[in-house]
């Protein structure tokens, strides 16, 4: 029982506050002989990265990860993998205002309630920063993911911001990457990004809805009853700062189906059964089928706003805060990248409690 | 880890199958001189027995609970407890004909995949007759919160089913266990009626939603990062049977919401203090506040169903498969106290987190 | 974290009370198609039963085992299987004198202390009795190694008893089970018999020495550094009642030689690297070398004896103390089963991690 | 389930390669508000710091322990502490020799073996170099153990060296920290060194024994069934490299007493219950009494020497092998500030699964 470790058989820790000397993961379980570099972390965290727009907050962090441990030779040994980010940009004066009083719908309470003792300094412990070694942590469990399930890939992308949907009739793949909210949809792209605007020069911020899939799965991952496949991804993305709701296929949605229109029908097709829709989400009992694993999560918006909201301090006076500093007015568009990494790092955890640990290496002698 | 146990301290261990010969939940780490009986067990059972009414199968079983281990002269010595439930009526020849073919939306498809063999009596380990179990082990929850933690109460009821909701404005506690759907609205409780009728005899089935509350909360249970009580509800209501979509506070709509809107403003009450709005379902950080505890979560429509539905043999025929037997319309109504149980184990579980394995209780010697 | 469970992912949780309604082990994670079935289990319980002569306790048990769940049709599902033993013979009042005094070297005084209460029925959960649940996992363990190491074989016998040892010259494997005390040593066995019956009518017991051997063995189980096979062992043997040291190899006297003595030289076989000795019992670095793995476990005396011990009571008096009731004069002696167990679980536990949950099963449609 | 994670609520888990950029361990689970600065930590590290004298490999490292997060203010936060070591002295050059042959009597064979691959630079993270991190984790568990039980203390000491014992009627605490082996008899300290010198010269090793002993100890610290404090204490010191055999109280022994013999007696004391003898090494049925714990392993000799022995090439050749580089001629020298880490690691885990995540500790407001 580690609460800051994730996994069952790949175990990830993570480690480090938002304005500490450095954070990183500490990842046990990944099979040996998977080739590794930082080269093949370094890109999911740049996608994460702050500061790459203005719609994000605007501190510049390098977050430039070592492998210090591991590796041998580019390629792992099957033991501990240490991945380390340091933090450069800690201008933690910003925070000053809030260090004796709590945000309203922010963890700090929380943790005063908890501890009897929090680092105030960006939030400590309960920082959205943490979650830069959740994604170094997913380049590991996607370069292992391409050793083990050659052909299985994890995309996230934002389907709704605040009010705004996106029209599923103009979803596009190649979309994703093409605007700062790794929305699918063209339109929707232009309009949110006026819409997101105006609410940050209002010093308010929103809220969004996150989708994840896996195409490319494998049948028979998830082990029931209390490992299944979804509620791993539910816990691992309820894990995630600001997430209030998990959604698997149809959801919330499946309330208003009636049993006739949710069986996903099952035709044989030239690779063995073919469902004929994916209310289920690709997980039946708790099981992978096969098909595409979908997954939706909602992100509240960010609590540190630079409108006054009522509040106590720690002495219990009451007062009226405004948070300084340098906040993402939509925290959900950097929870893209994230969401992936929980879905990596999730699949390969399920792929080794079937194969075993090695993967199903040996060495031989002779 | 153990795929078929729950918990961090509070360990529950569900076993059997749904036309076996018993099923049970082993629960280890109930807080020693707990008086317990089987009589604090029951009323729970039989708030989730079958044939209680039309809306539910109408297999008869008595779900007698008998405690085999754990309790000496009325009070539990903190040795795990043995909870056993003797399957009475098992009618398996109802399900031959879905010995060789996948019910389309259920597990029997992804259980073939993943162990190669099922046992197709019921469903198996796959049914929702698994559920009985937590609710026993939920009932040992209950009584050591009743120890532990006096006030706190949990209570569960349906807020949706299929395209109905409830009117926020009619509810209603004393409505709940007045009606088969423990619904909090008389006149949803009248209408829904009608709806399930006439859905049953159509041949038919349909989802729901159901939200559990637990009132009467003391702050800072939940174990950032990845333990935090929102994750472990998430979970723990995700594992039930036919479970798609799970929320905590706000849920999905907190999307919607601006960080003006979503604030829960704070006062200082005469009990220190006190929040104005509770968007966060009384989860910050991961750790409660105090505030009540809000899930909800979505139970799709049963998958076994009259209508003829295109499906596949174990063989690889295609056919058309009806489902005989004795289902559910809306197995969310058996949810509702399923869900109850999963929330009193995970509550009791972090106060345990907090508190130690003995809760505190020593023995003194002269 | 549940202290009454324990391995990997071969998790088998024991419970109830040594005069409780019965007992038994919730066996969580046995790969499915196993063959199984009580016949493959009874033979390992009778071996462990008591009354069977006069030189273990005369409580007469039939220790008859009941498989409750996850078997369908003579084979494992991958479920959980429950291993249900009623307790028949109950003579509590036997225990009437100890219900207020504390037994000197035994568990009744710590219970107290950790639990404040305890079941003064035979001990309740500190009884030797709780190893019957172990022999029962430990049939279903090796069921599942027979299909997954087919020749690998956990034969455990007495090496010590009292001040006397066997004389290695003249072991001999056919003799263990030609004798009451399980010793591969035909002179140890007759001259064990006088001495044991001495000290049993002097109302005094004796302590003992088992080694437990796996022959048969296949090379990479032990996951390092913290779940290395010899740890996992060593854990095993010293949960196991009344034990107080593990050896694997040359265990303590491996501190007296030197580096040239204690290399396990090795040169090429027929299948491969051929140790020339084994020093190591098996295990390098935490995993196994293929050698055998050769486990020795010490038992103390029995403490329940009718000589009188100076002890005091829960109120705080000074008494002497004499333990009437039925006890193993040398509890070593139905130790040897219970190591038999807790090597066959630990050794499927390792395969497990190393094959993944279904030890490779997978099913086919069409 | 981690694999190179070790505790249930403590959970240290440590990572890094003998010739690596760096090694450390992540510690989760320490309570906040523990006084914590390098300085705590250092004097460990340099008990068990290589190159102090000649009977230790002569290899320079700093082994400067950096906190890299979960200190805010001097003080723990209840978040994880990442403690970082880097290595200075890498001389891999000195292990060429070994790259493709395997090391008689070292874990070379096994990790090829079990994972196909392995960091052959100093014996990667088989190597010896693993337990500075479990040291450096030790200092942190002090610290917590002085501040949740005041007057603990845990102190290790070398008893055995080949084939010389102390005498236990020269045992002199203040000894240990006076001669390089720890050993609490002075006479012995001189004897060992003439004995270890000419070992040495004549390119040999040998093996010791360790006792570690916790003074000031609390009852009730231990959980039956699975994780009693004495199978937690043997799986511990089992883990450390090169430890063969463990021991509690009498440890192998105790196969030789009587029950009359074994029997620890009790009266009653100014402070309670207080046992006239303490064969039980502190513990019975796995739970803690209050007299001082006493653990005792066995550590075998280094299998790197100078005198060449018969083994096998990665090819399957067969050589003889010599092991240049710079080992001790004992390692069980600096197995005692291990042993003493590992102790003080467990007792405040088990403290921690009595009292809970934050020790008790909570925050108020107003």
């Amino acid at each position: 029982m580690s609460f800051n470790t994730y996994g069952h058989m790949f175990r990830v820790t993570t480690w480090g506050e938002s304005h500490g000397i450095a954070l990183g993961a500490t990842v046990d379980g990944c099979p040996p002989g998977v080739p590794l570099t930082e080269g093949d972390i370094q890109p999911w965290l740049d996608k994460r990265k702050p500061g790459q727009n203005k719609y994000t907050t605007q501190r510049q962090e390098a977050d430039q990860v070592r492998i210090l441990s591991g590796v041998y030779e580019g390629s792992t040994t099957g033991t501990p993998i240490q991945l380390m980010i340091e933090n450069t940009d800690q201008r933690s004066k910003d925070y000053g205002d809030i260090v004796q009083s709590f945000r309203p719908g922010h963890a700090d309470i929380s943790y005063h309630q908890k501890y009897g003792v929090r680092d105030p300094r960006g939030g400590g412990r309960s920082s959205a920063r943490e979650t830069a070694a959740r994604v170094a942590a997913g380049g590991v469990a996607r370069a292992a993911l391409a050793q083990l399930v050659p052909g299985l890939s994890v995309t996230g992308y934002m389907v709704q911001m605040g009010p705004h949907c996106i029209d599923r009739a103009r979803f596009d793949w190649d979309q994703i990457d093409e605007n700062p909210f790794w929305v699918p949809d063209v339109v929707a792209a232009r309009d949110w990004a006026v819409y997101l605007d105006d609410l940050r020069r209002a010093h308010n911020s929103v809220g969004a809805v996150i989708e994840v899939v896996a195409r490319g799965m494998v049948p028979g991952l998830g082990a029931p009853i209390y490992a299944k496949l979804d509620a791993d991804l539910a816990a691992a993305m309820m894990s995630i700062n600001a997430v209030k709701g998990v959604e698997i296929g149809e959801g919330m949605a499946a309330a208003s189906l009636t049993g006739v229109e949710n069986a996903d029908e099952i035709r044989m097709g030239a690779q063995g059964p073919a469902f004929l829709t994916n209310h289920a989400g690709g997980i039946l009992g708790g099981i992978s089928t096969g098909q595409d694993v979908v997954v939706r999560f909602s992100v509240k918006p960010t609590s540190s706003i630079l409108t006054p909201r009522q509040t106590v301090t720690v002495a219990g006076d009451e007062v009226d805060l405004i948070t300084k500093g340098r906040h993402d007015p939509c925290v959900g568009i950097r929870a893209v990248p994230v969401g992936e990494a929980m879905m990596a790092c999730v699949l390969l955890d399920h792929v080794l409690m079937d194969r075993g640990q090695t993967g199903g290496i040996r060495g031989h002698i002779g």
